[in-house]
């Protein structure tokens, strides 16, 4: 596997930059290295994390808002101070109730998303 | 390794018990594989991350408050929305300096919080 090395250990959440990936959706890459990665991601209210899966295992806490959230064929309201575990190759998503931030964190890195 | 298995896939905050870990510090296991766990540390002002290393690859977003954070030989003061990296085996520790919350996530599992 290619490796991405890994970020800084200080990071200073004004220094980093936002990614929109639509859908009212735009995420910030934090913390990582080849085997982990911290992503925060903020939702406009009816912004979509469209279904999808991946090889990574994937755990997530709700910072704050509202969020419909499905994983294989359960689907449940979360919101801040809740969380959630995605298994590897699980179907999942999340719609957006009231405006809210995740804390995505995948293992091992997303490589799609550093490039 | 011994396997742990998985958290539950969703996990509602008013659910899951918080553990103290003394030094104004206590924490809450939100979510896990083998792989990966999020945890939640919850610290008074004047809290103590007593400095530590382990073999897990560790990154953590600062959600509130106000934190001295040492990572080897260097430190800096974090508050919400600042986040660092530590790599395995990397002495760390911090100081909390307002009230405030962590999200710590590990890799793999920290078998020594499953005890």
């Amino acid at each position: 596997m290619k490796s991405f090395g890994s970020s800084k250990e200080f990071n200073f959440g004004k220094d980093i930059q936002w990614d929109e990936v639509g859908d009212g959706v735009r995420r910030q890459i934090m913390a990582y290295d080849d085997t982990i990665m911290l992503v925060n991601v903020e939702f406009k209210k009816g912004g979509i994390g469209q279904m999808h899966k991946h090889y990574h295992a994937q755990v997530t806490q709700v910072i704050s808002g509202s969020f419909k959230v499905t994983i294989g064929d359960e689907t449940k309201i979360l919101n801040g101070g809740d969380a959630f575990y995605i298994p590897p190759n699980v179907l999942h998503g999340a719609i957006c109730l009231e405006d809210g931030i995740l804390i995505d964190v995948f293992s091992p890195i997303r490589e799609d998303f550093m490039e």
